[in-house]
């Protein structure tokens, strides 16, 4: 790579951002069709972009939801790797308005950030790639390897024509690795390689005891109270020291190496007490709270109702009661499998007198890792560190990013999750915004991660 | 008594019923101060009934909370006996209404049964006692008594301004003894002396962890979740065999002689199963259900809530959980101790990492019981039997009315439970209602009674 390159986007830095400015100042939210004409322009901006920059077979595809945005760059020839690109052009509702110090799709620069919805999930993301590409194409006249790109409209509502598209054209998408930066670094100016995710499942728990809410002085003593039940099942399920007491829930988990725990023990302490407000952290027995969020299955129950919850007292024996589950799970589990496990377990603690009925999720996910000394990740946190000088740590997540399960699941290639978010983005709420020398450096990286992956 | 004051019941029966159905039109729903006005409305209903037939100091009385109607009736002369009658105009909210088969206030009559919030519980009841006071004074002149008149607004909710006019004003509501139509039969058509209520007791238990719903990715593992925690307190207080594990809990319970568990055992069988739908019964390990039912201790979970009870998931972690308690009372046993012994039970339990808070009702009931051979009472066995042509039978119950107990702790005179409600009542619960024919058959035992207690 030349020093040209790199040059060029500090020459043409004001009139990047202002391009910057134009994209985020599209409104393109998925989930309000009120928006349809805005999704169609943040999608019309992207093709029109890669064009001008000389990407091939750009196109808007008609989806049942929103269009996709495709391109490819095939100039670094048959014996250049191919990356495939993945981002977003659709953005979160920016409402409550009200609570932004400025308009969200007015971008505004504050405090050495910008201000506006999307700038940092994703189109502030997206756009950097664009600009490293344009950067490489106006200076050297080619990219050093073959991109395809691949921006959908509908991530922020579940990303379901992406999951049509990837299967019908499972061919147009393939390539050797792919390159997603839709995340973040634990830490402004750390430079973070997320090479694990987690998978998730979940179930729904439905108790049915009488079929009316009965009177507790006329039937409590004859009659099994829902509530109850439901507690005794769910009590069943985890123990107070966090441990998962499902029989198999732990059977495929992947376990936890010396040198994992090491770079687990390595991440910045997040204090999870600080920003929760709880008096002491709580994680499985034999962990610590960090190698359990990051590295260990997780069951929590997200919500439960039943019987009277007004104000005061309502003497009854409710007639049902609802539990939500979801598990996050870790490399080595099959969602499908612990979905059995936890129905096997739940029809097994039931107590007699009520019915007790189990709804499985339709969308789960596997867990995602790749081998942190896998090249392409070696290359991606000698980028990081040479662009803002600092050592590269690795991190696995809680969170689950349903692309990446299906990207593996289909093409089974290395993903490289290069996330440039901080912590502090707001990322789906008021006053998202993003740092502006995160810019620059984010941009450097890139320039010198494909340098290094390409030919 | 002369047949005249029967005839006039059966003369002007169509005109009684649509008085009752106005009654019950107002929706006098205690609990919702949405419905102040029709909580006024029912008071006033009650007043101008009583002064049109002649009852003397007719007046809604201004309480802390709702209204209580008060007024007497003198004209039986010094040497008369005095009653004092209660009952209750309030009524339990008629939510979820999607479930009634017409509008709860829309009084309507379908398979002889008049179908209503309230019907049975109690205004239905309340209004039989007033048809026939105005029986009586329309052909007799005169009633074979001297009575008290005391209906409140605030039975559904815990009596709390009762308690405090009772305590106030002791001789303006002071009596020989008190009748209350607040109850049922064990079957349609066979008259029933409850002789002992329960008392109760409750609590509300809020667990609160995180200050904010936190992503269950990025904090699974690290944070207690409220609704697990919730659960594990809840499956720790009774267990599978219906025990209550609360330590101390059964130690002042006054056992069941072989006598009473004979008594029990004579109540014609109530089908637990075919009233409610469930496919078995359960009850104390020990007890069968009507035992259990009638003569133990009960606690049930009346509702809970936490985290996302909407469709599908939402992958949260609840910030806090709450459940309702309440339990049932057998004689022996404190209602402050119980409650105390509950909260005991529940800070040993609870779990590190979140906060448990125990809040106690205010207003809690000891059991009641009175001797079976009281001639007051066996006067009202003799007049149920003439009225519906069956031997009477005694039964404790399971319910409580702690109007009961206070008036026992006040004045300590007999209290004759004179109910005429039946199994498919449904109170408190969608389609309440009551049978027609029972409206009949009650009021002419009402008749019958005063005549015997009467002068």
């Amino acid at each position: 790579m030349s020093e040209q390159a790199l040059n060029y986007l500090k020459d043409n830095r004001e009139r990047l951002l202002a391009k910057l400015t134009d994209f985020l100042a599209i409104p393109s939210v998925s989930t309000d069709s009120a928006h349809k004409d805005d999704i169609e322009k943040a999608a019309d901006f992207i093709v029109t972009y890669l064009k001008d920059i000389g990407f091939e077979n750009a196109e808007k595809q008609a989806t049942a939801g929103h269009p996709l945005v495709y391109a490819e760059y095939n100039g670094a020839g048959p014996n250049a790797p191919t990356v495939l690109f993945y981002g977003h052009y659709d953005v979160q509702p920016a409402d409550p308005l009200e609570l932004w110090d400025s308009d969200p799709f007015k971008p505004e620069v504050r405090n050495e950030r910008l201000y506006a919805r999307g700038s940092s999930d994703d189109k502030g993301q997206v756009f950097m790639h664009l600009a490293v590409f344009e950067a490489y194409m106006k200076t050297e006249g080619k990219l050093p390897l073959n991109v395809k790109v691949c921006i959908e409209g509908e991530e922020e509502i579940g990303s379901e024509s992406l999951y049509e598209v990837l299967h019908k054209k499972k061919e147009q998408f393939n390539a050797d690795f792919a390159v997603i930066s839709d995340s973040g670094m634990v830490a402004k100016n750390q430079p973070t390689i997320l090479y694990g995710l987690k998978g998730f499942t979940g179930i729904e728990i439905t108790v049915t005891g009488p079929d009316h809410d009965l009177h507790s002085g006329m039937y409590g003593g004859a009659i099994r109270n829902p509530i109850m039940a439901l507690s005794h099942i769910l009590s069943s399920m985890k123990d107070k020291e966090e441990v998962v007491t499902v029989k198999g829930f732990y059977d495929d988990v992947e376990p936890l190496t010396s040198e994992e725990r090491e770079l687990i023990e390595k991440v910045p302490g997040e204090d999870y007490t600080n920003a929760t407000g709880v008096d002491q952290t709580i994680s499985e027995k034999g962990y610590t709270a960090k190698e359990h969020t990051m590295g260990r299955p997780t069951l929590e129950i997200n919500g439960i109702y039943g019987g009277y919850q007004g104000e005061g007292t309502k003497t009854i024996i409710p007639s049902t009661a609802v539990a939500k589950i979801t598990c996050r799970l870790v490399p080595g589990q099959d969602p499908v499998r612990i979905q059995n496990l936890l129905e096997d377990h739940i029809n097994k603690v039931a107590p007699t007198g009520v019915t007790v009925e189990v709804t499985k999720e339709k969308l789960s996910a596997k867990a995602y890792k790749v081998e942190p000394n896998h090249p392409l990740i070696k290359k991606a946190a000698t980028a990081y560190t040479k662009a803002f000088g600092k050592e590269t740590i690795y991190v696995r997540m809680g969170g689950s990013i349903p692309v990446v399960e299906w990207l593996e699941d289909i093409y089974n290639f290395p993903i490289v999750l290069l996330g440039f978010g901080t912590p502090d983005d707001r990322l789906h709420s008021p006053n998202e915004s993003f740092p502006i020398d995160s810019f620059d450096k984010g941009m450097e990286t890139l320039m010198y991660y494909w340098n290094e992956v390409g030919y």
